[in-house]
């Protein structure tokens, strides 16, 4: 990576060992690797810094996603159309950050709960030919986290959640997080109803929701470098991503004890 | 948050209705909520662009960390030593590209492994006391979290896995990577045999490690904007973080079969 060839001299030197020949003998020669470690450890802090909430510039990568260019975009897919000028812009956003928030909306919108209602139907289909609840958990597992991942705005909303000001984030998601609990909570209630299982007592709908959320999230983001970490199947077919999801089901739920047998311990 | 107040006419005009009144009639004026659909539509694509492998300026928040503001930074962390210049800059790496590279490989090592030491010690200290072994998992899952939680580096970390060029973050997060398995592979292992269980024969050490990856993961993307979703305790003090990672043990391991008990099923 580096032309300069390793210098072993001033590599092992201890530090504080006075530069030999030096026009200011006061002041020493950092040793190479020193001064590299220096120099990431400040790069590194300063962009950290930006990801603090009171951070004066903040990482927020719509920021750079600048008016005249989006008016430009706009133009040329409608050529024949009344050119968009900044005039209309700001008749509808006051300004850039108002735009940019809602631009953060759009794009945590389109990946709250893409192929929902397809999701639904599969499940809706699974149960009546009378499949296996387990088997039904595999399925929407796998197709949920396909949809999402067929999400072109996927990577950058998981960026945007990690960088952009954090109450910016909060407020864009608002109605992405409703929309993805209220759907989620509908599917899974009916399937750990039909696998005869509920909830157990000392847990809510959000938590489960919010646990498998926290996995698909995290194999998401590992699919971006690793595609096939979260695909790789056991004997049975069933991928990794679906066995850690169906046991986080495990996790937040119990058995309904069946009625006709009373020796069956609750849990 | 616009100035301007809804107008009903523009916004209820079907499509294609002509603008009455126009200087330009073969035009039509877009309703404004056209428009505005239209404008965040197309300032979507831009960003999304970006997070293409292809992109032309691929989203990276590394790239504004500009040479001579680290350069600042250094030289007032230390202001009695000998200022360092550009030229020593370009002594160690060859360009801006090489130092970036290097920038992300610095901050995605630094939260590979935080707490790793602390976190076996606090293991061995357990099993020496006879602790319950899923009393261990939840300790160790949640000392886990609390300690990448705490790394500065984290979200900025999240960020770049999402956004920067997908070959820059492979290339980057190998060396963690490889750490990571390592370190977890060996704690993994001990607590397991000690809980008495395996790996089930079909799953690998490494789906496993890749798993309870993603679920922290998703929980501390998750914290940023909702601290409380990965705490919330049940009423034996465990953590929904905890129960989920416990649960995801559970898919991938099984029982190992008792040899005194013959009847035993082994799985």
């Amino acid at each position: 990576m580096v032309e300069t060839p390793e210098n072993d001299v001033t590599k092992s030197a201890p530090k504080r060992t006075p530069s030999t020949g030096s026009a200011r003998p006061q002041r020493r020669h950092r040793p190479r690797e020193e001064t590299r470690a220096l120099l990431l450890a400040a790069a590194a802090d300063l962009a950290i810094e930006r990801t603090r909430p009171d951070a004066p510039s903040p990482h927020n990568p719509l920021a750079d996603v600048r008016m005249s260019d989006v008016l430009v975009e706009v133009n040329r897919r409608d050529p024949d159309g009344r050119k968009l000028t900044t005039g209309a812009f700001y008749q509808i956003w006051p300004d850039q950050a108002a735009f940019q928030l809602e631009l953060m909306r759009h794009v945590m919108d389109k990946i709250a709960t893409p192929g929902a209602r397809q999701i639904e139907a599969l499940a809706f289909r699974l149960v009546a030919d009378g499949e296996a609840p387990e088997e039904i958990f595999r399925q929407i597992s796998e197709a949920d986290f396909r949809w999402t991942s067929a999400s072109p705005e996927l990577f950058l909303a998981l960026g945007l959640g990690a960088l952009a000001p954090v109450d910016m984030v909060r407020d864009a998601q608002a109605g992405a997080n409703e929309r993805y609990i209220e759907e989620t909570d509908h599917l899974l209630s009916v399937l750990l109803r039909y696998a005869r299982r509920r909830l157990r007592p000392d847990r809510t709908m959000e938590d489960l929701i919010w646990a498998v959320e926290a996995l698909s999230v995290g194999y998401l983001l590992r699919s971006r470098s690793h595609p096939d970490i979260p695909d790789r199947t056991d004997d049975s077919g069933w991928s990794a991503l679906a066995s850690a999801y169906y046991g986080v089901i495990q996790a937040f739920s119990e058995p309904i004890p069946d009625e006709r047998e009373d020796s069956d311990p609750p849990s």
